[in-house]
């Protein structure tokens, strides 16, 4: 039993922002070091139009892989014909992305709020239709919560009403997303607070951060302290951000996984593992693609073991005295 | 009156730690320009063998120059000969380097902690004697506190001890530097409350974190939230550090101040101005010195403001509704 899931989210947010089609077989190598060094849940691509995102296209079978391995996948989908491909893989988990700016709703994916809200009603049904043990669970994720790159500010009231709604169109729960990178620590609180309050303490469970402001991991800091059991983060903040040289997309799962394990709190990850899986990672990309992370370059501190057990960080958690 | 005060410790801390000597006149155009930007204290530099830091042999030329700037100016000394240098500036404040670790106290300034503390002594009875209005505040701050590279862990209890007997000595106040970039979340807060007990709430209202594992920003809002009143940080992570390629040295003053005032607390900075003594210190230093910091690569959020008066941030703070 781990005290947080850190959720990789790589495979896909990572990988469908890089220039590159990793082969089917490379992703699987990588996928299987991330299950070996103890992730427990992995957003292993999404099945979304293969003409869109081609780096995506052969989700189905990277799937059918990584359901054989010892973690929970995760795949994310836009309607309906997505799911119907994800559900080949009977992953446990699939998401669907929710834009609170409208705005941005219309230019990523042309649809309203409302033909959105319906697109989710429709998976919904159609997810009541499977037996219980192929239903994975299904997340609406609010995309741009903290504020949209073509709106500004977004008003934390529709947040609050589109989770309801989206409690309400039957999801299992829903996520907050940091998309662009504009959250503070003091906002990702009271939203937490303002969402769950709404929809119930267990019914927000994640939250998706990004890192282009170098806010990630105090943003981490304060959802966990929130009560929030899922983050998701990336390996390497893979996917990197076009507008912003050196700032990297995604939180960085290595850095992630330092500060969470220091704090004493028990992911299950073993840091050599995820430092293998990197180097991995590393041969597989073409050398233009840049790796973030601090703890990487700098090693744990002197005296820190993080193996997955929790029990080597016990002189930095509690005081030797 | 601000909420926070941002002490800039780039002309010191980053400046040391570069492999170039920038002149005094460039120097001082820069803390011009920090100072214009509203920061409230620089440390401007430190008093300590020209032989030993050749970067810092004119801090008393620059102190005197940036005493009659719109700031407060602090200087770091090693001993009594170094307060003697720095008090011809008539600095606001002095601190100086007490390593926890006594084995980086015996390398790096060839003292025990025993010598460390007569020193201390010595300096405070010097400092007696003089008239109040030429006295500056005197803070012992605590190096290696969260860890050492040579120790590993540092106990708990020794810092709380040297705290104490830093005060017994005659200092005004303590802080807490994390040097090695070892800190995590849960022990800048445990150790921050431990020392306050110990010490008394205002003898500890400053640290002083490196962002080496990136956890700089998330240690700094859990200092913030112990009721620290004064962060450490440094223009562009100025300084670097030798050992990890890409780790930034100090926590990033761009990213704080971001931080800090979208979560509504008022700096006093402007984020414009910031960006002004960015781009100064970028053409005078050589090209290969790298700049580090998410922010003026990703530019502000769409419709946040920072001023200097936290009144533009108001959409970020409140629910807009």
């Amino acid at each position: 039993m781990v005290d947080l899931v850190v959720s990789e989210v790589g495979p896909r947010d990572g990988l469908q922002n890089i220039d590159y089609i990793l082969p089917t077989q490379d992703k699987c190598r990588w996928i299987e070091a991330l299950a070996a060094a103890g992730l427990r849940e992995i957003e292993v691509g999404s099945c979304v139009s293969p003409k869109a995102v081609p780096q995506m296209a052969d989700t189905p079978e990277v799937a059918a892989f990584a359901r054989r391995l010892n973690t929970e996948i995760a795949i994310l989908i836009p309607n309906l014909k997505g799911l119907k491909r994800a559900l080949t893989a009977n992953p446990q988990k699939i998401s669907i992305p929710f834009s609170v700016s409208e705005t941005h709703s219309l230019k990523n994916l042309n649809r309203t709020h409302a033909q959105m809200l319906d697109g989710v009603e429709e998976i919904c049904a159609y997810l009541r239709t499977l037996p219980a043990d192929e239903r994975p669970e299904f997340e609406g994720g609010l995309s741009t919560a903290f504020g949209c790159t073509l709106e500004g500010p977004v008003p934390e009231d529709r947040v609050v009403t589109l989770a309801e709604q989206l409690m309400a169109a039957g999801c299992d729960g829903v996520g907050l997303a940091d998309t662009t990178g504009y959250a503070n620590p003091a906002q990702v609180r009271r939203l937490i607070r303002r969402v769950k309050a709404a929809v119930g303490e267990q019914n927000l469970s994640s939250v998706h951060l990004h890192n282009t402001r170098g806010q990630g991991l105090a943003n981490a800091l304060a959802a966990l302290e929130e009560g929030i059991t899922t983050l998701d983060s990336s390996m390497a903040g893979l996917g990197g951000c076009p507008f912003a040289p050196g700032a990297s997309g995604n939180i960085v799962t290595e850095d992630l996984v330092f500060m969470l394990e220091a704090m004493g709190l028990n992911t299950g990850i073993d840091y050599d593992g995820l430092i293998r899986a990197r180097e991995l990672l590393q041969k597989l990309l073409p050398k233009a693609v840049e790796l973030y992370g601090f703890t990487p370059a700098a090693g744990l501190p002197k005296g820190l073991c993080i193996r997955g057990d929790s029990q080597g960080d016990s002189l930095y958690v509690a005081s030797p005295g």
